[in-house]
C-alpha cells in the first residue's frame, strides 16, 4: 500500500495529511471549514486543502472523516448539526478531483479505528474508544471490526441512560451520559454546587463571571486539591462507571480507552472509574478489561482518516 | 449441507433434535441431563440422546448449546452454575462418538442465531434477541456475525446497570436489569406493594402461600384488569425499556426480538417497552427497530444449537 490522504472534517477546520501506511504523518495543512458557505464551499475546501498537501505525489486512496450520521456504504453524511449537512454526497466529489477510492466514516469511529490499529488499542480485537468533550461519543470494534448497525448510528454512548428520571437531554431523552460526564455536563454540576452555596477556588478565578468556568479548570483545581472539584469529576467519572459497565458486560473488549479534551484530567479520571468497573462489572468481563487514555494526540483525526481507507481497502482485498 | 443435530443442554434436561438445513425439525428426543451424577455422566447422556435421534442416518455435524460462559474455539464449558461446570471439554467427547464436526455455543447466543436464521430475525443484518426468565441474557447479531468478545461472555444485558444505586445482585453489581425485569424481579416486586398493603386479586389465588406466586400469574391478572399486577408488569417493562434504549443507541439494529417464559405476557409487556423506545431512543436509531416477540416457541434451544453448527460451517467455507 502506498501513500494515504487523511481528512478530518470538523465544525471550524479541516485537517488534512499525508500518511504511510503505517500511520505515520509525512505532511500536515490546516484549512478552514466555511461551514457557513455552505455544503458547495466545504467540499472546494476539503478538495483544495488536499492538493496543497498532495502537491505532485500519488496517492493510493483517501479517508474522509465527518461528525453526524454517515452512510458509508453511499458516501453520504445523512445529518451533521454543526456543518449544517442534511444528505450530502461527501465520497463522490473527492473521487472526482483526484481519481483515488475516497472512503467516508464518522469522526468518532475513524478515530477509534485509528487508536485500533495505530495507537493504544493495536493488538486486541476487541476495542472502545470512548471520546469525552462538548458531547460523549464511542467507536467499538467487536472481533476485528468496527461495528456500523443499519444506518451507522452506533455507539451513542453519550446517549445511554445512567439516570432513569434524569435531566431532559437535546437527543428528545433523559438521564443521558452526556448531561453528566461531557465537559459540559461537569461545568453545569460545578455551577450547580457553587450556586447551592458550597465552596471551590474556582470561585476566585472565574470572579462572577460563570462563562470562564471549563471543565479543564475543574480539572485542575480538583489536581490541585480542591474538594469540590474533587467530587465534581469522581461523580462524572462514575456516571461514565455506569455506561462503561454495561458496555463492558456487552462488549467483553479486551480495552476500554478514553480521550477527548476531559480525559486531559488524567487519573483524577480514570482511577474511579476503573475503581467502579472493578467493583461492578461482571467477574469474567472486568478481568478481561483495561481502561486506559486514548494515545493519539492532535493528529487522531487525520490519522484515524487514513485507518478508514487501509480498513475498508483491506477488506475489498478481503472478498 | 445435509442433517443436523441440534442438542440443547439445559440444567434439567437434554433436548435434542435433528433437523434441516432449513431448521426443520425431523425428530426430538427429551433426555434427563444428570447434573447431580457429575460432568462424566452428562457428556455419556448427550452422546446417548443423540445416538437415540440419529439410529442410522448420516449427519453432517452436531450443535450444542449450553448455559454459561462457553469457549467457543476450544469447545470448553470455562463455568455454567447450574451444570457445575468449571472448564470441562464439551466438544471433544461428542466428536470422538460420531466422528463429525461438533460446534458449541452459549444457549442464548445459539437461541438468537436460530431466531435470525430461522425465525422472526431472518433477513436483518443487526438483531437482538433477550430473553426474559428467571434469568434475563440476550443474543446479538451485529453487521450479520454474532458478537462474541474476547471470552464469549457478551450481550449480558441482564447485568447493565439500570439503577444506578438499585438493588444489589448476584453478580457482585447493583441495579441491574434482571433484579426487576426477570420473572424472579417481578414477583419480588409485587411481595413489596402486598406487604406495603396495597391490594390485588393475586392475594386471594395465593392464600397467604409466597410461593405461588409467579410471574406468570400476575402478568394473568394485569391481562384481565388488576391495576397493581398492570403496575408491576409497567415497571419491570420500563425497566426493560432503559436497558434496550442503551442497546438500540449502542447497535442500531433493524429488530429486537423478546423471548423467554416472561414474554409470555404478550402486548402488555411489549406495548410500553415500545412506548418507552419510542420516546426516549435517539430518531434515527427508534425508526430503524421493531420491537417484536420471538417466533421459535418449544423447539427454539435445538433450532438455535443447529444455527451454530450451519453458521460455523457457513464462516469455515468462507475463510
Amino acid at each position: 500500500m502506498g501513500i494515504l490522504a487523511g481528512v478530518d472534517l470538523g465544525g471550524t477546520n479541516i485537517e488534512a495529511a499525508l500518511l504511510s501506511e503505517q500511520g505515520k504523518v509525512m505532511s500536515h495543512i490546516t484549512h478552514p471549514t466555511g461551514a457557513d458557505e455552505g455544503y458547495g464551499r466545504v467540499m472546494e475546501n476539503i478538495i483544495s486543502a488536499v492538493k496543497k498537501i498532495k502537491k505532485d505525489k500519488e496517492i493510493e486512496a483517501i479517508g474522509l472523516c465527518s461528525p453526524g450520521i454517515i452512510d458509508v456504504d453511499q458516501g453520504i453524511c445523512r445529518f451533521a448539526g454543526n456543518l449544517n449537512f442534511n444528505n450530502v454526497q461527501l465520497r463522490r466529489p473527492i473521487e472526482d478531483a483526484f481519481s483515488v477510492p475516497v472512503f467516508v466514516e464518522n469522526d468518532v469511529n475513524a478515530a477509534a479505528l485509528g487508536e485500533w490499529r495505530f495507537g493504544t488499542g493495536k493488538g486486541t480485537d476487541n476495542f472502545i474508544l470512548v471520546m469525552l468533550g462538548t458531547g460523549v461519543g464511542a467507536g467499538i470494534i467487536t472481533d476485528g471490526r468496527l461495528l456500523h448497525g443499519k444506518s451507522n448510528a452506533t455507539a451513542e454512548i453519550g446517549h445511554t441512560i445512567v439516570e432513569k428520571d434524569g435531566l431532559f437531554c437535546n437527543c428528545g431523552g433523559r438521564g443521558c451520559l452526556e448531561m453528566y460526564s461531557s465537559a459540559t455536563g461537569i461545568v453545569r454540576m460545578m455551577k450547580q454546587y457553587l450556586m447551592k452555596g458550597n465552596y471551590s477556588s474556582v470561585t476566585a478565578d472565574i470572579q462572577g463571571d460563570w462563562d470562564r468556568l471549563t471543565a479543564a479548570m475543574i480539572a485542575q483545581k480538583a489536581a490541585a486539591g480542591d474538594k469540590l472539584s474533587q467530587q465534581v469529576i469522581r461523580e462524572a467519572a462514575e456516571y461514565l462507571g455506569v455506561a462503561l459497565v454495561n458496555y463492558v458486560n456487552t462488549f467483553n473488549p479486551e480495552m476500554v480507552a478514553i480521550g477527548g479534551g476531559v480525559a486531559k484530567a488524567g487519573d483524577i479520571l480514570t482511577q474511579p472509574v476503573k475503581e467502579f468497573i472493578s467493583s461492578r462489572a461482571m467477574e469474567v468481563q472486568a478481568n478481561d478489561v483495561s481502561v486506559v487514555l486514548s494515545s493519539l494526540g492532535e493528529d487522531a483525526g487525520t490519522i484515524g482518516a487514513a485507518a478508514v481507507a487501509i480498513e475498508s481497502i483491506k477488506t475489498v482485498k478481503d472478498l
